[in-house]
């Protein structure tokens, strides 16, 4: 059973996501990547479909067992963090995300033995979540929404604009509520046109990130 | 100064890497995505130019502080694996690499504490180590060559085809020389094609990979 506060590199829905490792199955199938889809797409009910490609999309960053909370995290997951290569490439005109931007969250197992590794952490074939973070001017208040897959290929659903990681990244994030302070290729970009916010500079001065 | 001994996801040649992580200069300026530029290209002396835009190519794959020796890390850093597109499906059509295949090992600091993170680690900004293991069956005898960049704008050398890094990755990795078992997307792709080494399956009957 996972128990595991699964927060990590950005697009993490923070007491949301902590439910959602809880109560879905414990292993979810291998990610493979598969054809190209418009993102973000929906269903009629406004779910969002699967970005099914999301591997071969930008990749942003990795971080294992980040906790946002004071308790640390109980066992061991990487989680691996994507956005759709359009948006990246507005982001690097720009320093900040373009309407239509869509950013996944992977959460994937920790292998430790296996072939020659002897130490430290691979990740295995396991999915344990999927969550997104998409700009979405006309749909959503605040333009944000963050949305749960219970499988990589199930139907997203989305977090109603209450939950909390919608005012934890309204207050912490770096760029327009995303935490780009985890993105080590796209931070020194949005120090460079200025798009950083006035909180996360606060905090940057206050608390300087540490090894 | 750092001593650890950097091993990780894929494309690393492992003694020489730790030779490079002692020699170089311990923290690299930050890699921000540049111009697509034709992989693999050399220089007239043989030397590889930089793949100055593989952060934009398709990843693979983090490790975490991987280690291949009986000796664990001594400090925390990230490995992430990335390859070029064109690589990347031919091996999802075929379960194996075609000619020109360029993987990326690019090894990162590892953050703790900061913006809101309290525990585990984010990626920083700083580029610790950059090696690439390219096939280029004309140039390289056994088709496969290592290469290490003491910076990611400068040109790599090549790794004598005496190193330890080519008897180990013939002896251990999955398929075709490279180690397709710490790839969790690539990992199904080359057992269903049936490309995995017989030394690979021998290796995973005798002990299967854990967490």
């Amino acid at each position: 059973m996972i128990s595991k506060t699964l927060v990590g590199g950005g697009a993490v829905c923070l007491l949301a996501a902590a439910i959602t490792v809880s109560t879905t199955s414990p292993r979810l199938p291998a990610v493979v990547a598969a054809a190209t889809a418009p993102a973000p797409a929906y269903a009629a009910n406004g779910d969002m479909l699967p970005p099914t490609n999301y591997r071969e999309w930008i990749y942003l960053s990795s971080g294992v067992d980040m906790s946002y909370s004071p308790k640390p995290a109980d066992m061991t997951m990487f989680d691996n963090v994507f956005v759709n290569p359009e948006a990246y490439r507005s982001f690097v005109a720009t320093g900040t995300w373009p309407d239509k931007t869509v950013m996944v969250l992977e959460s994937r197992e920790a292998m430790s033995k296996g072939s020659i590794n002897q130490h430290g952490h691979f990740q295995g074939t396991s999915v344990m979540g999927i969550e997104v973070h998409v700009k979405d001017v006309a749909r959503y208040p605040g333009g944000w929404a963050f949305f749960d897959f219970a499988s990589p290929t199930s139907n997203g659903k989305v977090f109603p604009q209450t939950a909390a990681c919608y005012s934890c990244h309204q207050e912490h994030a770096a760029v327009d509520t995303t935490f780009v302070q985890f993105y080590p290729t796209l931070l020194p970009i949005a120090r460079d046109k200025k798009t950083l916010s006035d909180s996360f500079l606060k905090e940057e001065a206050a608390q300087p990130a540490t090894n």
